[in-house]
C-alpha cells in the first residue's frame, strides 16, 4: 500500500508532525514510525521495507534525529556522521515512505547551564541544559544494566526518553527497531509494555554487507584495515553458532572464551562478550535454550557494531 | 455539554478503555481524565467539575485506582481506605463523568519476587514485583527531590510512571489535577512538557472543608482531636500570608519559623515547611515573587495534607 508514497514530506514541527499523523490515522492509516538518527544505510532501508510490509492502508514516518541525551560527554556526538540530503534521496527512492520528521531540537533548553553532581554520570544533553530545563527521564532498570549499558551508562536512559518522545509526538501504531541493537530493542519493547503505549514494535533482522560485516552509520569510520578485523566478530559468532548447534560444547564460559579469543588475535579491544537469554539479557551458564550472544568490541577508536545471534533457534 | 453523562460506564480492562476513548474522540469529543485513588470526597468532586467545565462536547473520564508503587512498604498502603460504591454514587449525582476507569491492577507482575538491593528505596510494588515484572520508572529528577520527595523517595517515582500509563491508556486530551498535591501538580506538567504527551494539565483549586481543613481522603483516619489539631497548618498559613502581604518580615527563615511553631504548639510533628519558587519549588530566601508555603506535618499517625499558598498573588 505504500507504493504511491512517492516524494515524502519533510515535517520539522512537533505539533505539525502530531497533525500530520491524527490526519491519517482519521483516515484510516496505520501510522508506522521508524526511529533512526540519519546518515542511512542498506540497514535503516530494510526498516523502511519492513515498515511498508505492514498490512493494511499505511502512511510510513521516518525520523532523522541525531539524539543527544544518549551520548555521553566523552563519546562521539560531535562526530557523529549526518548527510540530510542523501537520507532523502534514499528514502525517497525507496517510494515507500510518506514523511520524514526531521526536527531541529526536542529538549527544554534551561537558562543556566550546570555543571553535573560529583561523580554522576551525564549525557551530552545534561552538559547544555540546566536551570527548567529537561529533566524527565525513563529508565528500564534491569535490562538498561549488563552489556552495552556497563560501559555506556546513560544510552539507554537516552534512548527510551527519546523514543518515549517520539511516540508522544508522532503517536505511531506500529514502529520499527532492528535487532541489530538487540538490547535497545528488548528494552524498547519493555518499556511499551510496563508504559502501556498502544504501539506494536516490530523488531527487524540484521542487514549485513557482502563481506558479513552488520551494516552501521558507524562502519564509515572504520580504516580498510580495521574493517578486515572486524569482520572477526561475524567470524567468531558463526564459529559460536556451530559449536553450539553441534553441542560438542554447550557451556557459554568456554564459548565466550573461544569467541574473545577470535576477536583478540585479530587486533579488537573486546568490550563484552554475553551469552544471554532472549528476552531477560540475563546471562546463561549453559546454551540449553534459544539465547542471543551479543559481542561488542574496538577497532581502533571505533565500538564496532553489537551483534545477537540465536545459536538455538533453528537447532 | 456533560450534562447528559448519567450513569457512568465502569470500565475494568485497558484495552476497552483505550477502545471507549477513541470512539468518544472519533466522535468529535474532548476527552477529559481525572485521575483518582477512590474514596471520593467533595474535593475530588470539584476536580470532576473543573473537567465538566472543559469547552465543547467532552467526555469525562475518572479512574480509580490504588496505585501501589507510589507508597514505600512502611506506608499505609494497606490501610487506605476505598468505597467503590460509595465512589460511583457519588460520580453519579454529578451528572458529569461518562466512565469511571476502575482496572484490577496496572503493572505486570513477574515470576519471582526478589528483594531490594540493599539500601535502595523500594516500593509495595517492587516488595511483590521480580523476574520478569514491570521495571520502567519514570523520574522527573529535580521536581521529585525536596518537599514530599525528602521523606518519601519512590512516591513520585510512582506518581508519574502512573500517571504516565493512565495517560497511555485513557489517551485524554484534558486531564485534571488537584493543587492541594502542589507538588505531583507541578511534576506532572513538567513530565508532560518533558515527555512530549499531547495532553492539557489543568490545575484545580484546593478545596476545603467547612473549619479550614484541606479536603483528602487520609482525613478520615484523623481523631476529633487531631483534626483540631491539624486546623493549625490552615492557621499558620493564613498567618503567614497576612505577614508577607503586609511586607512586615519577607524573610522566608523568619515566616517558616513561625509556621513551625504554630504546628508544633498544636501538637503536630513537622516534616517540613518549605517557601518554593511555584514553578520550580525551588527555596527562595526573600518572599519578593510569587511562592508557594509548602506544608507537611503528622497529626497522630497521620501526615497531614500538604498545603500550598500563594501569598503575592494577589498583592
Amino acid at each position: 500500500m505504500a507504493a504511491a508514497a512517492g516524494e515524502p514530506e519533510v515535517i520539522r514541527d512537533k505539533a505539525a508532525m502530531r497533525a500530520w499523523s491524527r490526519r491519517r490515522r482519521a483516515e484510516g492509516r496505520t501510522v508506522v514510525l521508524v526511529p533512526t538518527m540519519g546518515f542511512l544505510h542498506e540497514g535503516h532501508l530494510s526498516l523502511v521495507s519492513e515498515a511498508a510490509a505492514t498490512a493494511g492502508p499505511i502512511a510510513v514516518v521516518v525520523s532523522i534525529y541525531v539524539n543527544p541525551s544518549q551520548f555521553a560527554p566523552t563519546e562521539d556526538l560531535a562526530t557523529y556522521p549526518s548527510d540530510l540530503a542523501g537520507d532523502l534521496r534514499k528514502l525517497a527512492s525507496t517510494g515507500a515512505v510518506h514523511a520524514v520528521f526531521n526536527p531541529p531540537d526536542l529538549y527544554v533548553r534551561g537558562g543556566t547551564a550546570v555543571g553535573a553532581s560529583a561523580g554522576a554520570a551525564v549525557s551530552c544533553l545534561e552538559a547544555a541544559v540546566g536551570g527548567d530545563g529537561h529533566e524527565t527521564w525513563i529508565r528500564v532498570e534491569r535490562l538498561e544494566k549488563g552489556l552495552c549499558g556497563s560501559s555506556r551508562p546513560v544510552f539507554f536512559r537516552g534512548v527510551a526518553t527519546v523514543v518515549a518522545k517520539l511516540f508522544n509526538i508522532v503517536e505511531p501504531d506500529v514502529a520499527v527497531f532492528g535487532k541489530k541493537d538487540y538490547q535497545q530493542w528488548r528494552l524498547i519493547c519493555r518499556m511499551v509494555r510496563d508504559l502501556d503505549f498502544a504501539i506494536e514494535i516490530i523488531g527487524s533482522e540484521i542487514v549485513r554487507e557482502a563481506d558479513g560485516l552488520a551494516m552501521s552509520s558507524r562502519n564509515v569510520h572504520l580504516s580498510r584495515e580495521e574493517r578486515e578485523k572486524a569482520l572477526s566478530i561475524n567470524r567468531s559468532l558463526a564459529n559460536a553458532r556451530t559449536a553450539a548447534l553441534n553441542h560438542s560444547n554447550s557451556a557459554s564460559e568456554h564459548i565466550k572464551k573461544q569467541i574473545v579469543q577470535t576477536l583478540t588475535e585479530a587486533g579488537g579491544q573486546v568490550d563484552y562478550v554475553e551469552i544471554v537469554e532472549q528476552e531477560s539479557l540475563v546471562p546463561v551458564e549453559t546454551i540449553d535454550r534459544p539465547v542471543t550472544i551479543c559481542v561488542a568490541a574496538f577497532f581502533g577508536k571505533i565500538l564496532a557494531v553489537l551483534v545477537g545471534d540465536s545459536p538455538l533457534e533453528d537447532g
